[in-house]
């Protein structure tokens, strides 16, 4: 990515620096939109420099969510309707009382299969769909409980996006979206583009994590048997990224490969113009990113027990994770990368770094989106005067 | 404040002195009233020494629940009747749905105006209140979601006041309850109060917080615009409370102004007898002061993420924030003031630092009333012999 | 208990007996049972070697709890009834609207009484129960808001066992469990084993803990009054349980007193055959302790604040409390025992320390928990080839 810096902006240019200058061979891609204009695009470190992309994990059910949003636009989808209206065989073990919007709001309870499932079958979305519609929830119903579907969240939107409109999630998003932006943000990366990949490179999340296959949290990542290609329950995140087949697929819960502008660009793109895109309006309108980013739960999720909040697939702000404003639609991955769009600030917000940073008291990417708010919010007040 | 210290409570003044050493320049008044008689009034350091009164944030809340606990006794407000029968214009976007009781428990989710509101608007109650009404609620009804009100729970129980009365909760308040008691704690300071007046002190919750203005905890404090008085959104807790023009008018969130030993007056006052004022009963029947302070939510609020429970307007304690009995009814503020009843201990509790105080494994407050209570224990455990 | 250590759980015990190392004093018991066969029994340091049983604590709930499920598999007992329908008097104050599942996961907000029952009725369980009938749950019911009921879950058990078998729990419990298998954990421990009963010692829970008596937590512990002897509200749990009164009557909460061999051998033989104890069989069938260890809560719990999860009498594993698989039932205890089976692992596991541990990063049951699930998936790898 060029590196692009507006004087106003600059300051989260800084910060990145001043992140980058705290760790040994730190690196990572900004990059923002404001009112439709790119005000900010940087690179730290070597490994992502250049025209590199990385897998962006779950930054794409966030980008999955946008195509759900759409189909919600054209009248396909409903998220009052029960799951059944488009997809009867699901309704087993009172599963029929859900909701779309209580399914992809992390509802159901089919995290996964317990003990796991083998990689051909996590692979192959519309087999893994046929199982997970015959699971139980593995909480109670009816009572507002909800946990991080890691995995299963990508399914369970790809059979929607198959059942309305006869066509794999990753195709619409294709279509409808990457193409007509001419960005680089891929669900399922042509093999034409493997120059240009950047691996994920070990980071804190995984070491000594135990995840125990049939624990909430294991099933939720497939930990025993698939997703890391058979090497046993010690999940190995940035293996399971770095597989070129699993790339190729682009599974609509993690397998996206993009740079930060691109994610940044199809945010701002989603609510207004961005002319340098030939975007002379949001490709979702007001009525439809509101009602896609409404937020349907909040509380302890039960996968990982932290405190989440989502809508019809995005992530939603938080108090422990500020990244927006009550309109934000967005989602973050398991790399440390978030991107969403906020059109309360007029933002379009990308950022990626090479690996997971591990806990920290604020993480990095939720700090330059704090710096990113407080910007606008200067340029607010002084145009106020 | 005159200090008095018994012998059994004395104990309370040696921790407060002990909290004083720790700290260069605290200053903070404590005041315990026990079977209706004042055992403790002590104050340490200088600033809220001699008869000096200060802003007590939302501690506020309590006294203008005592309000609302007094109109439920007069039989003219029913917490299970929907909000609408007393506020029919509130009952937008499905809001009609709740209770009186769901509305002043936090759960309506009208934390204000996203961005903000002028402070013109913010400290015109009917104003203010013909806006919220309009409002959708930030969070999906129906799921006992609840977040703190920092501000609008007041301007809430001031129209609910105003609706059934045709008075201003601060009248009703002087009229019923300050006056006949003849105590020091105001809402809606009169002008010549203002020598006693004690400034609050720069404290450790505003240094460097950001509260955007359209996140829930930043509409919940009016972050942007109005409440600090155009000075951002960086929120200053201590300039706005003491803006002379704010406590004249007296805001029922977190306008009053006091010293400890009324507080602790009011609520002993509120449940049972105190001689010195010449009450010769609680102005809440126990059928009252029961029904006002039962629990009505409980868990992670959505605001600030904090886990809390919350009766009719009053505060009530969790593991977490362990000011009392299930019994108990009051209200922290935001100067790590707290003030509350506890008919189980026969305690009327005021404590009022002159700042802030940070965050701590237990508050000073929490500290003082566990000693309280337990000094309350060991006096009954003689008594039994 | 005579030391067994098959090689591939050789592990387990140096990893116990590491644990020893770091604390001078520690002594304890841990023994693992998997596909029927005791696979680990170890014993380090002085205190608890040899012959010696010692008080489980809240372990017991989950002794009580196999009791529960075996009285669900001879359909005396359905989750799904009202409460009522079984014990009519418990009723009252809206609390008839409960059903048995409800009531045994903990969501009846009769924690004890507000100020403690004397230590008489504390140990007459039949005179409780009465009592709890008569009590006003202290939470709002039908908000899925729930508090471990510390002591009184085991005479709302011993209730409802009364009820429907005309027996006390604990003569279900040696009838139809323990003595069939032949094993020492004793709900009510017969005089002729004192010689074997090894004291707690004090552990790290206790030190200047102050349990309101009127608050959740100390209702919970009836912490005023009986439970302690009358030693006040500063709760002793060591002493509580060293009193051969106590463990002579044998309170279905926590008045259970085993060894940790025993303890793993019957929940290793709650759902499958162990050879060795001449049980052909698990004493529940899948499809009852499938039922009894359905999750029924999930959340922050009302009496002391945790996250937690509780089925039918049994506490489940959550991401904070990583005890087992979604499978997984038992309970732990206050000494920071643990004793669980795990039908997904084929486990019954049983720890216990002579003293309670303190708060650590991860308790040590659940590190030794972890590392024998983690055993067991290793030996399934290898047996997958």
């Amino acid at each position: 990515m060029e590196s692009v810096i507006t004087p106003d902006f600059a300051p989260l240019a800084h910060a990145l620096e001043d992140r980058a200058a705290q760790e040994d061979g730190y690196s990572a891609q900004l990059a923002v939109y404001h009112r439709g204009q790119l005000v900010l695009s940087h690179t730290v470190g070597e490994h992502l420099a250049g025209d590199g992309l990385t897998c962006v994990f779950s930054c794409t059910k966030g980008l999955s969510s946008l195509v759900i949003a759409l189909l919600l636009q054209d009248g396909l989808l409903d998220p009052a309707e029960p799951i059944t209206t488009y997809w009867p065989e699901f309704g087993t073990h009172g599963k029929g009382a859900l909701t779309v919007g209580q399914v992809l709001s992390h509802q159901a309870g089919v995290l996964g299969v317990p003990g796991g499932v083998p990689s051909q079958i996590l692979l192959d979305s519309a087999e893994y769909a046929k199982i997970l519609a015959t699971l139980p929830s593995i909480w109670p119903l009816g009572q507002n409980i909800f946990g991080y579907h890691a995995i299963t969240m990508g399914v369970l939107m790809e059979e929607l996006v198959r059942r309305v409109t006869g066509k794999e999630l990753k195709e619409v998003y294709e279509v409808r979206i990457r193409k007509p932006l001419g960005v680089d943000a891929y669900i399922g990366q042509d093999a034409s583009l493997e120059p240009r990949y950047r691996q994920v490179l070990p980071g804190a999340n995984q070491v000594g994590a135990f995840f125990d296959p049939f624990s909430p949290a294991g099933i939720a990542v497939n930990s025993s048997a698939g997703f890391a290609f058979e090497n046993g329950p010690v999940y190995s995140w940035h293996e399971a990224a770095n597989s070129p087949m699993m790339r190729g697929i682009g599974p609509a819960s993690m397998g996206g490969v993009a740079d930060a502008k691109s994610l940044a660009a199809i945010y701002a793109a989603s609510f207004g113009p961005v002319p340098s895109l030939d975007a002379e309006r949001g490709f979702l309108s007001e009525d439809t990113w509101s009602r896609a980013s409404t937020e349907l739960v909040y509380g302890p999720e039960r996968t990982g027990g932290n405190i989440q909040a989502y809508a019809l697939g995005f992530m939603k702000p938080t108090p422990n994770n500020d990244f927006g404003s009550i309109f934000a639609y967005g989602h973050d991955g398991a790399n440390s990368s978030l991107a969403f769009a906020d059109p309360a600030y007029q933002l379009g917000f990308g950022f990626i770094p090479s690996r997971n940073e591990g806990e920290r008291d604020t993480s990095t990417a939720i700090e330059l989106s704090r710096l990113a708010r407080q910007i606008v919010i200067g340029k607010m007040m002084k145009a106020r005067g």
